[in-house]
């Protein structure tokens, strides 16, 4: 299975870190690309991984990590180009340390984000960043990509929940930066470069995480809204009211029930038939009740028609049942078949046009359309799925157009054709065409300047050799 | 006045751009340094921006970025080497819009913060920076230096309240990133990477800036604790209660209002001669009163033995009254006459005992501590003062030993010489010292890559040619 090269690399790394090079280690969750590896090498310490990338350096073998390998724009696996070496964080699991007391914990980049969040609430604490696919995503790779998730809103990607990192650069010096500091305003911020360059920079092998203490009272709610122009005053109104105490606030445009009805209908839908909801769900302070404090925003926002109906969760299992509407979505989505997946930002003034103005412009197409996502981040998943009894195979020569016709109306509107899952290697053209000339030389001045020897992740985010 | 170099220079900047090479400009505020300049430039666009920096480039002549000129790490002097250029932000001072359904304003460099604050407040919204230099720091040089102040425990520093930025390159290039995003993970942060960087990446010309809903419900208390240590549990519980409430959580050491008593008598005192003592501001949500949501805690601290009495405040005279006792006590040190000043944070679990070795251990030198600060960032202004009936002067000798005491005891600790500052040039040799080796690697390589000729704020946070 290896290339000569790579047995000559293989006998220089430390003993004890190959693995076998299986299918899983190639596969992306879309099932679109496979990639190739010569080597897979999963290291047990930080020191293996620089020892690792060293030996890789000298070999001129680029270098893919991987954690949970959930993403889903193909950074973690390489199609094309010589077969580099896997650099699997599986191993580095451990759980370095919890301080409660400080709202900190420090973890190594192959923990899973729910192993993250399970310390955390082991310590008394809650790590507030959230995804569907958090069983498997590994808490790097959530840093690498800059995760988002449904609470983002209230407290930020996973760029805004770390304090510091440990990381590996492409020379295989190690940056020793695992402070437990809100506050450090000592040089250049290396830590939020490495967080979202995709693993083109460096790997990141821990991580000083920023935990919260939960909030005393968690409410959900279902409202039905006239359209998404009035979910975005209703979020205004929210805010207003909360004080900073709404923690998701996700828009659900009607054909994702429909879906759902269609392909899992033992999901509970308790808004059927609505075009378009909101799940809302808020964490309030002690002595403040959250059932009255939805239900007080609920008539104050029906009297200002932004909500034609809505149901407060009235138990743990109804809030659980809401969020299973919402978390479900994806799989429906799966099941049924998308054309084309698009994960895009808008600013919030912008989103009400942009659902018109697209929905119009694809109307001709014979496409369905699912938009639901993050309102309160103004990032959307507008995803595009066959006419009823066509095939995702009648599309595939009209795919990339339609693509196309989307990211435009999206830049165009100062969006971002790429809100929360990275560039990866999907969208590389894209950041190329659309990205700000003089910030896209900073980053390969930035590329070069780190990773002299193009061995990091090489061709994702920036064309290799660009 | 010019060197005949800057002559050759001042023909090819823009007509007009030119300022007489005033005293204010070559000024800091603790007076410690004075600035040289062979010329004043202050464009009046993004585009001469870049056309000073093109020139400066031709020239080879160094760049020193000005703002308010409020920075108190001498990043916007240069009092040794060849004589740079200051470029004054100073004209620069338009509001380019403001979303306010968005939250964000879009605000060019040379705007005070102040007056970012009220285009907020005139938009019904508040930009939670805030610091005692408001009046007359410029948000480009917030921004530049990441700086913090009272409310970055609820809302961030300058960096967390920063969506897109647009700004001049060395090279004289301009990034045109002001975007109105939440989300975006398009590629390297360069953003994050400028802001912090004190101008020596290049000039931030202007920010797309986040605004909140002002909280609702608005309450402020002063609370007399033991001992930080019960500080440090108080803020743990009251994050608890409030759910993220806490907007602010100041510490104030005893010697504080001891000083104010004694320079400036007419500043009220809520609790005289506590030896600690803790001001607490918080905004709640809708259907919340402050004075009940304090009083329960107040009454709970009390019960565990974290608070020995406490005063709710009563009006919003009361309110602004604590908070001029904690805003005054810079102005008290300056008039007393600090013998050193430290701008440090520890992880919160190491600040009692930090307290008390850094105590001990200057015991005898003969000096008074104000220990003060953002407790909930874990950020204390440490600062020394000559004893009773000594002098400043005095203490010239011991100055740097004093120092380098604190700062070695804290990073011992895992805390930072500088949280909310910057480096500066104060601090060059210190984070020369200190700084993790590959990190420091990483920031020069990045300087190089970005800045080859050096002319960026030479000699800011990294020495000149290194």
């Amino acid at each position: 299975m290896h290339e000569p090269a790579d047995d000559a690399l293989a006998a220089r790394l430390p003993a004890g870190v190959l693995r076998e090079v299986a299918p899983a280690y190639l596969e992306e969750p879309r099932g679109r690309y496979l990639g190739r590896a010569g080597l897979v090498a999963a290291p047990r310490t930080t020191d293996e991984v620089a020892a690792v990338v060293r030996a890789c350096a000298e070999a001129r073998v680029g270098i893919v990590p991987r954690g949970g390998g959930t993403g889903l724009v193909s950074g973690q696996v390489m199609p094309d180009g010589p077969a580099p070496l896997i650099l699997s964080l599986e191993r580095m699991t451990a759980l370095r340390g919890a301080w409660p007391e400080e709202n900190v914990l420090v973890a190594e980049a192959g923990m899973t984000l729910q192993a993250v969040r399970d310390a955390a609430e082991a310590a008394g604490r809650l790590f507030p960043l959230s995804l569907a696919s958090q069983g498997t995503a590994a808490i790097g790779g959530c840093l690498a990509t800059n995760a988002g998730g449904v609470t983002a809103l209230r407290y930020g990607s996973a760029r805004a929940l770390c304090l510091g990192i440990e990381a590996v650069l492409p020379d295989g010096s190690v940056v020793h930066d695992l402070k437990r500091l809100r506050k450090d305003n000592t040089g250049y911020d290396i830590r939020d470069l490495l967080i979202g360059a995709e693993g083109t920079l460096g790997i990141i092998t821990a991580a000083s995480l920023k935990l919260v203490v939960p909030p005393p009272n968690v409410g959900v709610a279902m409202l039905q809204v006239p359209d998404p122009a009035a979910a975005l005053t209703l979020l205004a109104l929210a805010e207003g009211r909360m004080a900073g105490g709404v923690t998701a606030f996700e828009l659900i445009g009607g054909q994702g029930p429909a879906f759902l009805a269609e392909v899992l209908p033992e999901i509970r839908q308790p808004l059927p038939g609505a075009d378009w909801s909101v799940l809302i769900e808020v964490g309030l302070p002690e002595g403040l009740a959250p059932d009255a404090a939805l239900e007080g925003l609920l008539v104050d926002a029906m009297e200002r028609g932004l909500v034609l109906d809505g149901v407060i969760a009235q138990s743990g299992q109804q809030a659980a049942d809401f969020w299973s509407l919402r978390e479900h979505i994806p799989e429906a989505n799966r099941r049924i078949g998308a054309i084309a997946s698009h994960d895009i930002s808008l600013p919030l003034s912008e989103i009400a046009g942009f659902i018109r103005d697209a929905g119009a412009a694809l109307a001709g197409h014979g496409v369905r359309i699912n938009c639901f996502g993050h309102l309160g981040d103004g990032n959307l998943h507008y995803n595009l799925f066959p006419a009823a009894g066509r095939q995702r195979g009648d599309y595939d020569a009209l795919r990339p157009a339609l693509s196309r016709l989307v990211h435009r109306m999206v830049v165009d509107r100062g969006g971002s054709f790429s809100a929360e899952h990275g560039v990866g290697r999907l969208k590389v053209a894209e950041l190329a065409e659309w990205g700000d000339p003089a910030r896209l030389a900073a980053m390969r001045a930035i590329k070069r300047a780190l990773d002299p020897l193009g061995i990091m992740n090489p061709g994702a985010v920036l064309s290799a050799g660009a």
